[in-house]
């Protein structure tokens, strides 16, 4: 079993990696006996896990209610979020319940959201499923769901009681999700550790075959990486912002594309291909850079292109409405090494257009 | 012009209260030239105070965008919070921009949750129109929307960069709308102070007829009671609770005669009475204190009966919704003497109905 703590202060919490952790009465810390809970999944996940971990609680004398919600990106909106509202004022479940999110990344940040809000703030536990709410999205307190005019438009830094992340799940996940959390992964080699990108190089295959060792390390060594940074920069005035990278360019790709045609990771992946390529054209990264981030997404089984059907000019004014733009600027970050990155203010929106032509499928 | 501080360290902020505001370039710090901001008003408000306020924020250089949401309690909900964030949207407004409560309760409230949630949190003023919001709902942080199931049951603890009141509002107030504002002022005297309930017995007549100098007086009290509660107790995990005397009896009736019908000040004048005699008949209240506050009450021309619609038992069921509840046990606040209060679990549900029933309207 990997542990780490996530310091905040009063707000700090533990993150537990393990397999089977899905199966030890000792997993959902804090809650305790006597206590209630509300489990907040979706149908796909519901068949799989819901009942183990319902076993799981109630054998602990917890008493659980549960919620489904529909799967994907494009139900991560206020209107699926007043579910959980409803499903906890019919019980009716007090300021003293737990919200638990038990699946990816829509599930973690729609329910910590939730959690944040429902009667001003309730305690709650992620369960992310997916490698890729395994290692980003559950850690961090950013939760949020979705505008039509904007992704992660709407939410609360929040933070959990205690992140469980069971790797038995990545069995049941879709190669293509798979994959799509491996470009979170490549992300921290990129921005934050560039021993830990050769690690990738050498071991991306081991991943992809899913060995527990291999998978262990390397979600603990994510959420280190991303503790480290949110311990230093919870509200994202600095250098939490890295986290970001290739994320202006992958929402503009989710928005334009509808949400949930492109996975998350793969308009990451693209974006991040788009980032470096932008930093070479300011001459701060090598195209020699380039190609080990290139070759390592391909060998993930993702995209470095951006959609065929969209045109350069069909970013920017999606890049605009990016949290990061002040006074109307947009601001990127850019990889400066292998384990190195920045945020730029002032680029001027040529370079960032020609950067995205860089990155268009050749015909 | 009175000028009040909420301490609450780096989120500490100014409550200014002075007669013709509106007309003083300097009213609406912190914002200043070259910032945006957005208005948020609703239909009512709209004509009487939206030209003079955006003229005199565009006059100080402040880009001024606007949305006017429909007037009333029922509106106070999450799908018209979503018209909020279209409009920021739309534009686009980034997490730089500012949003300025301009109204009553429901306003303030919505729009503090908004500007909580908007890109996770940006800046905002409360300017509050109405009495009640001015010595209560625009103070202190509490920022919701309603559920169908509960009052107020979505939100968040989000204090505004300032509190701007101008008092000449209250001219064209509706009487029933200040005699519900009044009811909260009322509220402090009972919980707080003991000294104020006095005043009001004796300034009742110059608060009715808008007497600049009494007004300015009874809102710079209530701020000033309410900021030291607030600065106390944030989050409502001890003595804030008192601010609640009335509220969980009235939030009942407001809930079960639908949002709106009742105003939140009435509801909460008959709830105070309600937790009145519920004191009384728990022997730690006096009849002939209960007597002036029925007194107060009615000359301010506000309800000391439930609505004749509502039996006993109706309450309950809406009262164990309540945000002070804890493991399915009521908790009321209860008056101790004119100017203290407390706040009571394990009251005998048989004693709450015997003291709603006692404010029953006589046949």
């Amino acid at each position: 079993m990997e542990k780490i703590t996530v310091t905040l202060g009063e707000r700090s919490y533990p993150i537990t990696i393990a397999a089977g952790l899905f199966n030890d009465p000792a997993s959902f810390w804090p809650l305790k006996a006597g206590e209630r809970a509300m489990l907040v999944t979706n149908d796909t996940l519901a068949p799989l896990y819901l009942q183990p971990v319902r076993q799981q609680l109630e054998s602990t004398g917890i008493e659980v209610d549960q919620v489904i919600l529909p799967d994907g990106e494009q139900h991560k909106t206020l209107a699926v979020m007043d579910r959980v509202f409803t499903a906890l004022l019919e019980k009716p479940h007090g300021r003293d319940t737990t919200l638990i999110a038990l699946g990816g990344g829509v599930i973690g940040d729609l329910t910590g959201f939730a959690a944040a809000s429902y009667q001003r703030g309730v305690r709650f536990i992620q369960v992310p499923t997916t490698l890729l709410s395994q290692v980003d999205s559950s850690v961090g307190g950013k939760t949020a769901v979705n505008h039509p005019l904007g992704k992660n438009m709407i939410g609360a830094f929040y933070q959990p009681a205690s992140v469980v992340i069971d790797i038995n799940c990545l069995s049941s996940l879709p190669a293509r999700e798979l994959a799509s959390g491996l470009a979170e992964v490549i992300k921290y080699g990129i921005i934050l550790d560039g021993e830990f990108f050769c690690w990738l190089e050498a071991n991306l295959d081991a991943l992809l075959a899913l060995d527990g060792k291999a998978m262990a390390y390397c979600i603990r060594r994510c959420c280190e990486l991303k503790a480290e940074v949110v311990a230093a920069d919870e509200r994202e005035m600095g250098q939490r912002a890295l986290l970001n990278l290739g994320h202006t360019y992958g929402h503009a790709i989710e928005a334009h594309m509808g949400y949930g045609n492109w996975l998350h990771g793969e308009a990451v992946a693209a974006g991040m291909v788009m980032a470096a390529r932008t930093a070479e054209r300011l001459g701060e990264f090598s195209a020699g850079d380039t190609d080990r981030i290139i070759s390592l997404l391909q060998r993930a089984g993702l995209p470095v292109h951006g959609p065929e059907s969209m045109a350069a000019t069909d970013y920017l004014p999606h890049m605009l409405r990016d949290k990061k733009v002040l006074a109307g600027e947009l601001r990127l970050v850019l990889p400066l090494a292998l384990g190195q990155a920045c945020v730029r203010g002032g680029v001027a929106h040529d370079t960032v257009l020609a950067a995205i032509n860089d990155c268009q499928k050749p015909a």
